[in-house]
């Protein structure tokens, strides 16, 4: 038996259409892309011109399931195309425009973009990818006329001469929700960049999901600057979240440094914003020498990659600023826990929460989460246990657009037992808070029983004479894997195999303590500075451990 | 093209079980309904013995679909009973033990319930009814072998007889989100009263748009105490909201008395709670008589009725706790507006705040509102012109159980236009901020106009020597209606129909001044203390007016 409530499908033009008829006068200010100025909108004018960029879309050709592509900053221009795309059923792509050329220009064909939208500073790379487009017909331009660039390699067209004269009606929703929505590609360390394909039914679930109190909590008393970029997993939801709640929202525009994000804050009076940790440390560097304090901002979200202990502490202890630690995956549309701490925390002392604000944080509603073994045994809750973290929610991804990567390195769907497997190794504790140990592929295994290389390394660059510390596991014929330990010692020293081996010993487990010890120059790290360990696989992948040589 | 997300049916086990994942020891505390003490339970307990509700439940015959009725107070037991039906896909029928027992044993034989589950409090209606009701074959008290009643007319099992020995592992959900999940009956002043049937879907959705920061916005460190009953239209929400966000859960049991409920927000550090307004003003008395003071609430949600003013000031002026107005309606699952404020409010003085306070607020993201007038068009947003208020969304019915007055007094569907048709006249202003302004069947229709019967009474009741005032309309030959005012005078007081209408005069327009003015000793009242109109329409169908005679 099925219930009587109203047909209502979870279409995310609903959030756009809720904010234009209750916040109508709402402000959306944005640090223009050209000038640098401040313009000023509403969420009325952004819904009227969002309905004239659909019209224009439908000129073009543009239909149900089409996509339309962005490689742009958080501006109000970027939500019209947004919505205005989203609202007819057409899929919002939006483009890194951080990865390389190529990159990107394979992406765009390999979604078969129809239409490419593009803010001025990224004319140069349009300039280069446009000869390379396959499916791209139409380029605009987020800007007016004046400011439009000629390129040599295609025509453009200025964003307000697309729309100018569209009506400010259009047919938005009256589709299934699981229609697609979005997509955004995520790229691993190997292989093809894999797009996820966002529905408007996970969309609007996750928004609401995102915006509880125990999470980013915003509402029309709020103001919300997203300095996380719309292209780098939906601003976090915040493109949705803030017309959902009627905050006023600020986009930063090209501009993310200290100085400027700074501005935003204190000038709009800014209560709630969200960004990856290096653009915090620009920003509390820039304080810090110019010896400013934050007058409005209550809470600011931290994610993409773990929170750093001194910009906790800064926020927290010196500016008297909430962290709210978010941890999530393209995958997971994209939040998947927060950090906010528990009545147990808050009976502890202040240390002891801010250790516990280090860790990823706890799951939102709408997302399941466990670790298991290698043979999908579930591992005990127990802050020490550790196993691969598989997830599970209507805002995860079941698969990837044009079924890429469909299958993980072992094999197995992507979707096994109805879990995504984050690839991530993690812990999670009695109060169900989780923290990632490691990745899954950087685990040594070593017979049956799994090594966590990041706890190892994390203790040995603390030994005298230590730049950076790595290890990987290395074949070993009786235990399949063993730890190979790799300093990259500080200038002038050399520490030995024995003092370091020393400085371990008591801190990790005996079967822990690695086989051996290398030195190098430099270790090698990868473009987010994080130590690249395909690469030392591949330079140590005949390595002969001692132990080796006593088990043949 | 669909999105590539996940399936995860929006089914209300998921609830339970983030809570007894996430939140296992988090505590319920519920008012014994024997004893009046304390006991003290956790989610995760909770948890266990609700899938041995499902276990006995199937062990009874019960299946996907059936009907399941509780006649009880808000308590652990209760809580069980609920996701121990529906997360295995049987229908939780709350029946309001207010009603007369001739309507509940009608209502439960309507709904054709197969298992009462009952407080002990109940057990003579229930003994009452048994004999009339003809579908269910087993009744279970809430509560232990000890305390079960011996009814004369049927057997009783003890609730905890009921689930002794039954497996703590039960299959929830992996049914269609649509799947009904709740029913709950609405009574109307005319006519049989009309089950609003829930589905999953709809009650998961209602939770996360009622537990949004600008609605209830409570967290895991929240401790909340809902006053209003399950058999409420669902407490609210409440009993979904607070396992959803790990919040505390005080269960008052069957005591709602000023004193009782103040002794559980002290005691167990209360700090948001629910309840119609008659329940405040016990609790204000009695912290007034003993001099109180509450030291750890911070919001207290207030719906059912209008807020009273001094009930509003009492607890935003006196005890520093915020007033949050809701309204709803059972067919909206319930809630559809709350008064949060908005910045353009904070910007004007304490007074405007507390007027706008008193109307019935904004809309819920996922609820759709429009006033039309009788035609079906839209009334402008000024805060003056009222209409028909429509309303939309996913957790509004579209239709009655069995299809009961699916067509309203006018003989149009329930669901014209996509759109429930409230019953209610109301204004909404410039901030989309909504005020009903009376009852649809109450407004008089002069001349293809609308005049408020409650804007008149609200003014009629300040004139010298007015207990009461009510105005109904009279049938005109010209106008189609006209008002009469009916005035119920203060004791010794005998107010003429000059002195009323020079009262009335410049304080409303003129074409709303009544025709005339009649004296009469007692203004009938309702069960809920409203004036019952019917009455006074019945009393008055052939008062001729003086216009009358005038005109023919």
């Amino acid at each position: 038996m099925l219930g009587l409530m109203q047909e209502w499908p979870l279409t995310v033009d609903r959030i756009l259409d809720h904010a234009a008829k209750n916040f109508s006068h709402r402000e959306v200010v944005t640090r223009n892309v050209e000038s640098g100025q401040l313009t000023r909108t509403t969420y009325e004018a952004i819904w009227k011109r969002a309905k004239q960029v659909t019209n224009a879309l439908q000129g073009h050709g543009v239909r149900l399931g089409d996509r339309v592509a962005t490689l742009a900053w958080n501006t109000e221009r970027h939500m019209e195309v947004w919505y205005g795309a989203m609202g007819m059923g057409a899929v919002l792509h939006t483009v890194n425009p951080r990865l390389f050329p190529e990159q990107i220009a394979w992406i765009i064909n390999h979604a078969e973009d129809q239409i490419l939208f593009f803010d001025t500073t990224f004319a140069p790379i349009v300039d280069k990818i446009a000869p390379l487009l396959t499916t791209v017909k139409t380029y605009v331009s987020l800007t007016d006329r004046d400011h439009a660039p000629k390129l040599n390699s295609t025509h453009v067209v200025a964003f307000e001469d697309f729309i100018a004269g569209q009506p400010y009606d259009a047919r938005w929703g009256g589709f299934d929700e699981n229609t697609a929505c979005g997509l955004c590609y995520t790229s691993g360390t190997t292989g093809d960049p894999k797009g996820v394909l966002y529905s408007h039914r996970s969309n609007v679930i996750h928004a609401m999901a995102a915006n509880q109190t125990d999470c980013f909590g915003a509402g029309a008393n709020d103001v919300v600057l997203p300095v996380v970029p719309m292209f780098h997993a939906n601003a976090w939801a915040i493109a949705f979240v803030a017309p959902m709640c009627g905050a006023k929202l600020v986009m930063p525009g090209a501009k993310l440094d200290g100085q400027s994000v700074y501005e935003l804050l204190e000038g709009e009076k800014v209560t709630f914003t969200a960004a990856v940790p290096t653009v915090w440390l620009m920003l509390l560097n820039y304080m810090q020498e110019n010896k400013l304090k934050l007058s409005t901002l209550k809470r600011v979200a931290i994610g993409g990659s773990a929170v750093p202990e001194r910009v906790l502490r800064a926020f927290e202890q010196d500016y008297g600023v909430e962290v709210i630690h978010a941890w999530g995956m393209t995958e997971m549309s994209p939040i998947g826990t927060i950090g906010k701490l528990l009545p147990e925390h808050y009976a502890s002392d202040e240390e002891s929460q801010i250790k516990a604000k280090l860790k990823q944080g706890r799951a939102l509603f709408t997302v399941d989460m466990k670790i298991v073994d290698d043979e999908g045994r579930e591992k005990p809750h127990d802050g020490k246990a550790f196993g691969r973290l598989l997830v599970r929610g209507p805002a995860v991804a079941r698969s990837y657009f044009k079924n890429a990567g469909a299958k993980n390195e072992r094999g197995e769907c992507l979707e096994a037992c109805g879990f995504f497997d984050t690839g991530d190794v993690a812990t999670l504790d009695e109060l169900g808070i989780m923290q990632i140990t490691d990745r899954a592929k950087d685990v040594i295994k070593s017979g049956g029983e799994w090594i966590s290389s990041i706890d190892i390394e994390n203790i040995a660059v603390g030994a005298e004479g230590v730049a950076n510390a790595a290890v990987i596991g290395v074949a070993h014929p009786k235990w399949d894997e063993r730890p190979l330990l790799i300093i990259e010692p500080k200038p002038g020293a050399q520490p030995t195999k024995e003092q370091l081996l020393a400085f371990l010993d008591g801190k990790i487990a005996k079967w822990w303590m690695p086989d051996d010890v290398v030195l190098t120059e430099k270790i090698p790290l990868g473009a987010t500075g994080k130590i690249n360990k395909l690469a030392l696989r591949e330079t140590f992948k005949d390595y002969r451990l001692p132990s080796t040589q006593a088990a043949e």
